[in-house]
């Protein structure tokens, strides 16, 4: 599997974990995570640039590139907790979208069957129907809930002329069997997208979305619980898709479709942690980084900490659940030291 | 009335919506809306730019420019439920203040005089005086209540020398009668500006301004609640006037004035939209976005979803009205589909 | 003909001038050029963005957008001595290139067979392809040569796994008879791509690309007359593509592929302007302005004049052949008035 | 004491108050507060730039640098109520940190000395050390709390091969005896430094530290009500340490080391005015402002804002100790007057 | 004559040197040269921003701000070897187009009346029309020759329905007979304004106006000389005005109305130094850095240089006339030392 | 001898060439060529950020990182054609500015010491003082001629009361005679400084410097074929040292003391070129690059390409002294083949 992504960079890890080469199903058996950059943005709508998303998602930090992040807040180390391995891009080309998904879910089905939990980062949100069926096409369709941090709900019909892009991975999800319609929960919603038509389909589909109104009435802790619930219904299993800009612009600027009004960078971190930690997560992906309408690099820091937010979060809940504890939001930095 | 905005780019509508001709009274007799470019930055105390905010708050959308626009909230469509027409520019010149406001007032007067409301936007915040008055012109003096969202209180008397500027509009409109000082709801004051001598004139005009410690300290919500009670006091109207900057600078860098400490991008919309829903607003503006000073565009998106979340709300309260119903901020995006 | 180019911002014409439907012959029938926007970066292989070129060519200019540019340096108006229509944009998508170059090429095709001279606003330089075929449907194929401003050669071959890309569409006009090989003129040339191999294959073709090292040894205007000599040798007419990048990145920031050492603007402008002065143009483009990555706009005003001069010289042209005069670059701008 | 602050821009006070001379101790004597640029930058361990803070927060402000900044919320005009003079840079160069530390240390030492509350314009958070040296030496090793808001502990043994980076401070004002362990407030850590050892090193010195996650889940206002009780307990007085990026970089982007999920301007600016007014502050800093990496000045503002908040908190304060009054957040802006 | 400079950033003077003050004659009664800021901006007609100008052009340099500044080339210390002052800047309001001019005017006339060359830092070239005339009234209308340094001749008659504007000062000087029309010498035009109408009435006035094509066609050198023989001709005195668009938006993104083809920056710097070295310049300007647009501050730095560049210049012609010396541009640096 | 370098970001490698680890003498016995990174900028006297030149020298570049760049001009592939490995970056750390120069002198003689040519990456100017030396330290002190293109001498004595700095290196090089005063050839000086107490410095040392204005009136090539002369001139090897900024700040905005007036890209590229083809260059620097002040990374893509383009010359020298031919400046592209 040759890689097109140097083509946006030189041939990186994450964080500098170790890499594994997707050719050699050996190399990455043992993994638990495997990271995999989908440098896609031939499905965008509006602002490009999310093709640099898995570069810049993969350097953007302060500290040494040395594969180890102990986390404050959980109190493990995610990247040597956990076996995390890296394995490169996925060659795509953003004139051919339908060789793109193809060459992606292929990828995202390697990794999954290996038994390791994929990461992507994306890329436009077009890869969400190549990350999620890969995974279950492992998992078994119909099988997985959806957990969708968004500002849209990407569940449109026919964009452009075409099936896919990255408004309609959803619907083609749903559509395939892959994800339950009455497993999608949606939080963040807003705006003036999508019309009554696709709004009716998505309640056809016994959807659950969270408009920003009710989840700023009710409070946001209250409807991730109720999701939460629902998520675990007859399930195997949760795909995470985070799209960057479920946050509001002036924490996400660098992305190509920004909604105000969104998420806190604080409220998506910690509703990151909380899904991770209390759900059966098999596969995520963070989507829709644009660093050519970043600044400061802020919003590329924000997919790089998303990745290890739900990495922290993954091995703590692996490391609670071997030892019957349970994680105390409340407790001070230093007690128990 | 021909026009100079095409000088600060394109001839445009906003979001595609028809256009009309402010001196052909026919075409916009059965309005609901009219839009007004007001592209005077002349009156800024410091960073000057405003006069490309029309162009900007019109253009800066990822979606279809097509003249539709349907709130996920509050399931209207406000460009279609309501007649809404662009009537482009008023001429105006950074040079000449005194020329410029007569122009804008009474461009703003003809658009009430119709019945329509208007939307005006700016331009730096000296356009208040022309716009408020013109709409009091039709509603009467004394007669309409004014809800004021911003950072500062705009109401200096001589600066720089004149009596028309960006931070005097306030004290203009109460000295001439236009809008009663006690009528006057200011929503999201700081800093260090203005001194006592012009606290105590606004005291004396028993004016109402909730600075953020008071609302920080109360609530958002109960604020204004309590400002709706006084604003909806002996009035035949409301007048709506939102100065970006009232967002912190994080949230709304593309300004003249940026004050740190204000409110987020979700609150000034919820504010905006609870504003038009529960009062009767018969015209309103948006002003201070200043593109030079944005990046990623995310003030002029802001500046764009003000006027949606305020139409969508006229539009809710109209049809609620007609219907004898409630909007329920609570209820889920799908539920009722 | 319905346009997706609104998706990019609003829908507007070249510097106000009028505009016409390409589904509408007639109302094109008398048009001299036609603009035509092609928002297609999806053949791009690093830094997209020349989606929003059209766009931004169309309304940066800090003059009136009002259908008038009289040139000082060539005593024409074009968009006034010409009959200067804007068709829009074609609908294309970035994920789709095949069905997107035919939309192009369709459209291109059009304009030509009414005898205009299409002027088309990129996009990335994978649309050279369709436009100069679509010019060359007309004219007849192999009877156009191509004078070509560019830092690269663009005669890939496969590239990404595909034929169709921004790296290739001089080898497909090649290849396809659409061109002579020895009718192509390169100019601006440099840095380190293609390998040996391609230049081989460009070598055979009998294709004269100016690299910078024999520009400026010899001087750009010796290598343009050189250039034009061979161009007019056996032709019906020269087909002018102009990739911004051969500007230097000093001059033009905003593109997708920069390379030192190129061009002055003040170069590419004169060069322009002496090939639409000296050749029977009958089509062109300009190409790979990405806004995201301009600054103060600098490149997209580049672009706005690349198009100006270009006009401003065929008008110039027109007139001197009917006067028998010539125009010579040395009269005071004052003299003879 | 010569002055090479003027290598980074011109020769300017905070908001155009009075200077003084370092050197003629008379010139402040009566002195409430000294202001003090450090401009040091060579402790960064990423992106520098905190050279030109101390330049950027003196004069980024829209209102008249005249020396007065009447604040709203408090009622008091810190810059007239109390004495407050600028004695401009101390020599510092990035490479020689020794030196530069210990030149800031003795600058603020005399300050100190002269009975005046230093205020340090950083410059890179290394200046912790002697900023707190300074004030400790005059007013006893061990008899100061440390209140400090950052999302980093700044407890690193030796970063880079060194004792003193703007990773170290914290640790080496424990060792040194400057400030005790227990008597260290740290609010607003977060990510995915400092790792088990170092933790385990501030357990064992008995600090507390506020981590994101314990002030999301119990509240800010709770954390800091029983932080100011240890920090009250068998102290002489508190010095107060504001790193910018304890704030969101969403609000603070112009800054070394940003870190997703941090506190809003809002609540830094309430934090920093209720630690001023709440306990006696003898000195205070503010760091990290890096102007290179900020846009629209807006972290630039954050800064200049946090200074006049912590002055005039200060001047409060002493007002209503005096006075025997107590100020009230929840007071209309216009009530008493 | 309060300042309102101090509005738009700290009261600082250009480079360090000294301060004067226009109401205290004694105080620069043997100046040789006198600063003055005129931060006007409310005669853009396009982008704004020039009214920072003033402060950026005197503080952007990274060499200490001490009032020295030994030039390479010319071999003398301007700031030291003159007498230069600065007297800050003159009270403006963009709102209030003809106060503002009348305030410059009036400013610059007491420079001139001293017998020092006021060299004015703009602003939008509006201020042309007050400082040329202000030098006029010392040193007589009619007696003056304009060396006009310009992307666009300013000319213009009526714009946005006012005779005052940053199009039209050059028409109001020669109106007025201030300034002979065929003593106008304008070197840089090009572009596509003004129209025939005012190049008709230019070429009646008899001005001389370079425009780039006949720049490049016969060399800048040779137009130069040409045009100071006719400046030199029968005129007791020359005014220079730079308009930093002449050069090329790469070298100058920071203005208003960047036109493409432009002077190098190289070009402009010899170009003033040619003018103040072979001319007896007594006034000039520099007009139309605007900040907002500018990026790592190059529009800022080359201001600051043309400053310096004129300053050194005419050092060197006093020391030379005293000498009877002449300068040798092609003498090596280390020459004579 | 581990790096710090990732600190700064990934550790990677010049376009993808080989690795090699300074530790390990056999693994870069056979090289042409080792490239070194020195990530130091606590030398700079204004803007700093040169810290990351070296990541961004590197990885700046839309070609695929693959360790192959055929140069169109010279007809070499230089990455393969010679052995070029990358030694990562040396240990540096801005707050020590002794520590950091020696393992920079360590680790550059190293290379020298193996016979490779170093190309150092910087980090500031103050590196050429341990590049040079640990060049000299194999070729011999007062063997090695400088060609020194910069718009700085880099000569002063004491700056910020240090001996070490960005504007130093050279007189220590001549003070310690690792460099002869008298075979130091400077390039592109021009502006404001050093002062006339360093310039006789340098003229008693017997430096050749061609400042701007001698290159402009004399020619740029024939200033080189002088210098080149002088070099060449009982000499063992030609160390060349290249500061972006001898460039024009509108070709190369990204650095920390931008002076306007300097040479275009294609100039400097030229030169670079022509030094390394005529001149047996034995070590070389491309230094200041600062990416904090970058935009569009174009200055980052001039550091690229000095590389390249001095790798290329020196690949093509080598060719054809074995060849016994030369290279043809004029030669067609396609010529040949």
């Amino acid at each position: 599997m040759s890689r097109y992504g140097q083509m946006f960079g030189p041939d990186i890890t994450f964080l500098g974990v170790e890499r594994c080469d997707l050719d050699d199903p050996a190399g990455y058996a043992d993994a638990d995570v495997v990271i995999l950059g989908a440098p896609f943005d031939g499905g965008t709508s509006h602002r490009p640039g999310a093709r640099f998303g898995p570069n810049a998602i993969r350097q953007t930090c302060y500290l040494p590139h040395d594969g180890s992040r102990p986390s404050l807040a959980l109190r493990v180390d995610a990247l040597k907790d956990l076996r995390v391995l890296d394995a490169g891009d996925v060659e795509t080309y953003a004139g051919d979208i339908e060789g793109s998904l193809r060459a992606i879910e292929d990828a995202v089905a390697r990794i999954a069957a290996s038994g390791a939990i994929p990461v992507v980062l994306g890329g436009d949100h077009t890869i969400a129907l190549p990350d999620a069926t890969g995974v279950a096409r492992h998992h078994g369709f119909g099988r997985i809930s959806m957990v969708h941090f968004d500002a849209h709900a990407d569940t449109g019909d026919i964009e452009f002329g075409h099936l896919h892009g990255h408004g309609q991975p959803m619907r083609r999800l749903i559509e395939s069997g892959a994800v339950r319609g009455d497993r999608f929960l949606q939080i963040g919603l807003r705006g003036y997208w999508p019309g009554p038509e696709i709004l009716d389909w998505m309640a056809g589909q016994r959807m659950r979305s969270y408009e920003m109104t009710e989840i700023v009435t009710r409070g946001l802790d209250e409807c991730l619980a109720e999701a939460y619930a629902i998520a675990l219904d007859d399930c195997d299993g949760v795909y995470l898709s985070v799209d960057v800009d479920v946050c509001d612009p002036g924490h996400a600027p660098g992305t190509g479709t920004p909604e105000p009004g969104g998420l806190s960078a604080r409220q998506l971190l910690d509703a990151v942690r909380r899904t991770c930690y209390e759900l059966p997560v098999v596969g995520l992906e963070i989507v829709e980084v644009a660093p050519p309408y970043d600044h400061a690099d802020i919003t590329a820091y924000l997919g790089n900490r998303v990745v290890l937010e739900a990495l922290s979060a993954i091995a703590r809940r692996r490391r609670d659940a071997a030892d019957g504890t349970r994680w105390d939001p409340a407790q001070p930095l230093l007690d128990g030291r």
